[in-house]
């Protein structure tokens, strides 16, 4: 039995390193590949307005304990040092009005240090942005996430039979992505289970009929929604883009626990959905089992949006949770962000600095040196989504 | 592309401003919304019943392994530090044999800065203490909590129907609140799944039934458990009440597998229960999914109470981690202790330990300066509770 | 109210004390509960073999990200580093084919500091060394865990009904003991799921009957694999040896979200398990699940193997929050390694690292002083093994 053992590799948990990363990424325009688009400008903002871009939440009860969360508390902060002003509501709201509002969102997108912007428009509450809007006001170069659950409803009306629905879906996913879209997007997660299983082909069709007799036809219910998300991942394979799939935390519309992306196992055993690259969005705090499935299957990638900003710190832990079964070659950068700059701006702020505790830790503990972490974050921010979108 | 990134106002995770925060919260006599009664004294104190009280097992063989448990250690540690003998199992006996028992009980209660109990009578082992003889046993302010099931069950012999048995429920429990008590406990985790989901009457008619026949009756099952429990959640919405549910780890008695907070969903989504004030007690390991909940939810509070202390260091992490989405103003203090005075102490100097470690940490990252962490643990220590119960 | 609160005897999160604990463990052999069996050598190793062996996965698409993953390129630096050569996968494979097998292979082995191995031969993929050359192979005590599903489809050719099979599965559960077999492993994670639930018999007689027509019969299914397990665990219960159930993480095989260790409850509430002990393998990402059921009952014990070193620094921080609720007299060191040298020398070094790094904590929190760091340690590398196994 030898009896020596060598203490001297093993390192110390660090943040020592995340200056240096920081400054080295700082010249790395990332791929944010999961947003959605900004309001239209000038826009009047209200403290409460701002409150509710930092929560997933839509009760007005929440909103007053938004400002006793750590994500706003940061947020406030962050703008106030950008802006040389007071890390105060009013200081901000006070900054905000009196600037010019193109002027001041710019500035607030350009130092999110985002290169290229993948918009999910499917999420568009009064007042948002177009698509050549969005183009025109901000000088980003941009491309579109078609969202499967809206295009989908607009195909109801004019479709009879679900299968004639869902061949009409196969037909306008392909049509988008000739158009121009670079992958597709899932929330199935809101309205239905994420525990994927087949379907009764009569329970399908009769959800179908029940769906079209309503006036306001808004799919829900696992024996519509499984079928078309089974449907979007076959087209995904053949047309060679990415299938986005909200898991993990969403608003109140979701049931949590039943948004695992443990779930999703159907799309990764059967043969009909080879070659599908599958990202699982948000994943918190699923994000163990994320990394789990990106560790075992080749087309799997992850990334922590949402989670980044809102969790805040534990956002960043759960970032560095999920560097343990993950390769940082499936870990993507997304804000996840919408609606207005500031939510872009602390997204990216917050994401940005996850990623280098995280990989200033690997540093520190010998697992990677320094040059090597920079890289690797290169990867996370924009390379790895250059590898799988066809951009 | 602005190519400047401004890290100084990035902190680190630190420890630096745990005395600090200790100390500023030492004048706060803490609201201690949820513990159960002491056993009467003397009492004859063995190493197996010490042993038991940091510990929710029953099983004889597992006290063998609670001296190897970080709980238990630092138990050890703390009680020879405050009475200033050896830190071993002996010498803690040995010293508590010799101290007036009255005394003793008083000085570990007075030291753990507790200025409020709110009590749980419905776990009474036999030795317990009623509430007028807890009253006068200790100078510090108690009011009650009343127990769901334990109520429930004393209705059971009087009750034919299952429907009158609910409407004495209600009838009882708004006498309780007329009488004083502050709040309503529910261990339906204990009883059943937590996965709440309407039952079929005919069901829960049958079930009631095979329950009345029984000599020792015993509320369980999700038939009997669910239904109880609505309608308690609907009493407590009317009378402005909190329900306090038991969430996470417990005793062998519960499924851990069902015990997931996020089971409550249809709580949060029924209009009948609108203005409910849901306090989710333990939590642990579902504690992210909790502080999610508290994270959309206005009416929805959390603590971390019996995971601090019984899982040690790993209690004082999932407080940092609910810290992540849950709002500290949704954040309760509360031991869950219950009879030996050992443990409200230990219990307390855990939980304000890992108040400090997650707040100091906050500090460190830039998210509070010193004085808005001060504030934000107070809140946790009393002021969140005193907003919420009726006291 | 007394308004001091020492906070002298609190202490911080610190790895100060890991190399004295490497050090003072270093003259510990330990007790690997839980391996597989080398491949014969000379084996001409490619890049493609060694990245096979840091991952769970069979997908050739994911080798190509096993680079990027945080236990492999610590993998390639250890190796580096204690052959004096460059930490790049070129390197290695030079210095490996330029050594002798047996020599290099050897070296390793004993830098595991491993003094006994507890082996699993029901995974032999081709080339594997049998029990008698394994032996003869390395200069370290072993003794064989017989797998549970190997050993009862080797039955089923025999065996026309399904109650037959089960009584020679105990039958040769019983003879495996006798010749020497120190414990039974069960693999029922990767054949159904561990959720463990009554069968209806007639559903298990007419899957028997399905398996035995089948040309080449592979147990899997409730229906199946609870009656086997719940057998197996009566016969270790009265044969007084150790069943291992693999819970958590796997391959692809398994379904992650149907093999918590939460699942196996009935295992410890029916009597007619009493006294079986029951090690939890891997556990991750449900290790806080598993720590809480080594807390309640007496019976239960733990590892991370797996997790250490797949998940790199995510394993120790899961160690770190396993000893929140476990028994460091419950928990066991493993390696789960398999195949090459290589693997066993790396999961050495990491778990040794992990408890370091994870009792160096709770010696910095006051937890314990270091020479109760130290023989806590201890007994999870080999004395905890040495009490619960037939040794």
């Amino acid at each position: 039995m030898i009896r020596t053992w060598s203490t001297t590799h093993i390192g110390s948990a660090s943040d020592r390193h995340v200056p240096t990363l920081l400054a080295a990424w700082a010249g790395e325009a990332a791929v944010d590949h999961h947003c959605h688009p900004l309001l239209r400008w000038p826009l009047a903002l209200e403290a409460a307005d701002l409150r509710a871009c930092f929560t997933e939440s839509r009760d007005p009860a929440q909103l007053e304990h938004v400002p006793q969360t750590a994500v706003y508390r940061t947020a406030l902060r962050r703008l106030a040092l950008a802006f040389g002003c007071q890390p105060s509501e009013p200081s901000i709201l006070t900054l905000r009005r009196m600037s010019e509002p193109g002027q001041y969102t710019r500035e607030l997108i350009q130092r999110s240090l985002t290169g290229l912007l993948l918009l999910d428009f499917g999420y568009a509450p009064p007042g948002t942005m177009t698509l050549a809007e969005h183009r025109q006001a901000l000088p980003v170069p941009q491309r579109e996430v078609v969202r499967l659950e809206t295009l989908a409803e607009g195909l109801i009306e004019r479709c009879r039979r679900v299968d004639t629905w869902l061949d009409a879906v196969r037909t306008e996913l392909e049509a988008a992505v000739r158009q121009g879209a670079v992958g597709v997007k899932t929330i199935a997660a809101y309205r239905a289970s994420l525990r994927l299983a087949p379907q009764a082909p009569a329970a399908t069709r009769d959800a179908y009929a029940r769906l079209r007799r309503s006036p306001r036809p808004r799919l829900a219910g696992d024996e519509l929604c499984h079928p078309l998300l089974m449907v979007a991942a076959e087209e995904c394979a053949r047309l060679g883009v990415p299938l986005q799939v909200h898991c993990g935390i969403g608003d109140a519309d979701e049931d949590l626990g039943q948004a695992s992306p443990l779930g999703l196992r159907p799309l990764l055993l059967d043969g009909r959905f080879d070659g599908l690259r599958l990202v699982l969005l948000h994943c918190y705090p699923y994000h163990r089992e994320a990394a789990y499935l990106c560790s075992l299957h080749g087309g799997v990638f992850m990334d922590l949006s949402l989670a980044i900003p809102l969790a805040a710190a534990d956002g960043a832990r759960a970032l560095a949770e999920a560097l343990g079964m993950c390769p940082w070659s499936k870990l993507l950068y997304a804000s996840d962000a919408s609606r207005l700059p500031e939510l872009y701006f602390i997204a990216a702020h917050l994401h940005r600095e996850a990623l280098a505790v995280a990989f200033s830790d690997l540093v520190g503990r010998g697992v990677l040196d320094l040059e090597e972490a920079v890289e690797a974050g290169r990867q996370v921010l924009g390379g790895n989504a250059r590898r799988i979108y066809p951009l």
